[in-house]
């Protein structure tokens, strides 16, 4: 096997960084990576540990951004112990913190009982939100993972999602307005006389969760990082279940302003 | 550069699937693979290509597991609009698939008026569903992409699943359970003189959204392999959108079961 010819020596900190060796070698076309310190070769990474580790590294990222601890072994020889296990402890941790929907939920019971035409869509925008944040925290991971971002960057990720989730927002928001505007036209289902209200209240609803959503699901990742957490620890459970509360207090909050004197 | 001695040929087709090639030259250890037609040799795929390519794949699968078209350009580089396209799509896809869930919230509006108490917990139960599923797609999206399994594996994965899904179901339905139970005791929320059956009615309802989350969100990749479609093409907020339509039926299935006489 022939190593690479000589060139700059490429440090790789911390060594443990799988991804970053694996990048260094995609860079210069090595075939194999001598590992020294201070100037002794202490062995050698060679191209096919890489790919090997790479497949276990997309595999670990890959369960972890589905919402649960990676699997070790593979799935039809894991027990089914070890499975519950890997599962229902990300699975129950999210449940908890989805409680404070139920919390959330709680503390506008009045306004519930007074416009129950609200709740009706309530699961369209929670989701919204969540399928936001989803796709803003896939990009973000994968950014950073390809150094293509790095931590100070985090500012210059949120001033492109800002414009992004107010454009994304817009859109599902006109959608939501026509939807509700075509079932009442349509006969459908009867809204009640303030269905202009209640389809504004959706459409700038959705403005704002999905603004949310797009901007707090980039921030996670840099949030992760910062505090010294592998950022593909970020999931898409664990952000729409972050982005979910907070959906609904916009949800209320708008409505409380736009249905005021009239439902509410 | 020394290409691996003398061995049986592998056969990798169709040629165009990259993750397989990797796994071949990862699983002997070769530094380059011969590509034929015929016993004719075309051309010679080496080991530092398939990094390239591994971690462009990884990439593009992470961006379509987050709920959208996958990026070909790095994050900061895309531009604005294009970005829009990329995410809105989808997004807006998603978004016209989960108003189902608002004609179901319709079709139940008279059981919400009778029983608003139920409204409390429709995040709480619909996001269980959406997160057991996520993590089930995950798992099987890499079995699938490993060669763990196979397309004719589905029914052994869906009998691993169902009781998967009933065991985690019915940790959480327990978690809800002692959390309604708590509130009441400890004078936070009055849930009325029917909480114990309503209590029941979101533990009941936790197993079978749970269970039904985990079996779909694992046969979704055989489903979409099977028409043809990349099995990772399932993502995260694909199987919530699938999954939520049908955790509101389930719930107000079992509330009319549970409540009636009573609340309903």
């Amino acid at each position: 096997m022939t190593v690479a010819p000589d060139r700059a020596p490429v440090t790789v900190t911390p060594l443990t960084d799988r991804e970053t060796l694996a990048q260094t070698i995609s860079k210069y076309d090595l075939l194999a990576v001598p590992v020294v310190d201070h100037g002794k070769i202490l062995g050698i990474v060679t191209i096919d540990d890489i790919i090997d580790t790479m497949i276990e590294e997309t595999t670990e990222d890959a369960h972890r951004f589905g919402g649960m601890e990676a699997l070790d072994e593979p799935y039809m020889k894991m027990s089914f112990l070890a499975m519950i296990r890997k599962r229902g402890g990300w699975l129950c941790a999210l449940f908890i913190s989805e409680m404070l929907t139920a919390n959330a939920m709680q503390s506008y019971e009045g306004e519930l009982e007074k416009a129950i035409v609200l709740t009706l869509f309530i699961p369209l925008i929670m989701s919204s939100g969540g399928n936001s944040g989803s796709q803003a925290t896939s990009l973000v991971i994968r950014a950073l993972a390809l150094r293509e971002i790095g931590l100070g960057d985090w500012w210059r990720v949120a001033l492109r999602e800002l414009p992004t989730g107010l454009v994304l927002g817009a859109m599902l928001g006109v959608v939501g307005i026509c939807r509700i505007a075509l079932w009442q036209y349509m006969g459908f289902y009867d809204y009640g006389p303030h269905w202009p209200l209640i389809a504004t209240t959706v459409g700038t609803a959705l403005v704002g969760i999905v603004t949310f959503g797009s901007l707090s699901g980039s921030m996670l990742p840099f949030a992760l990082k910062r505090i010294g957490f592998d950022p593909a620890s970020a999931s898409a459970p664990f952000v729409a279940t972050l982005v979910d509360v907070t959906g609904l207090v916009i949800y209320f909050s708008v409505a409380l302003v736009i249905l005021r004197g009239t439902l509410l």
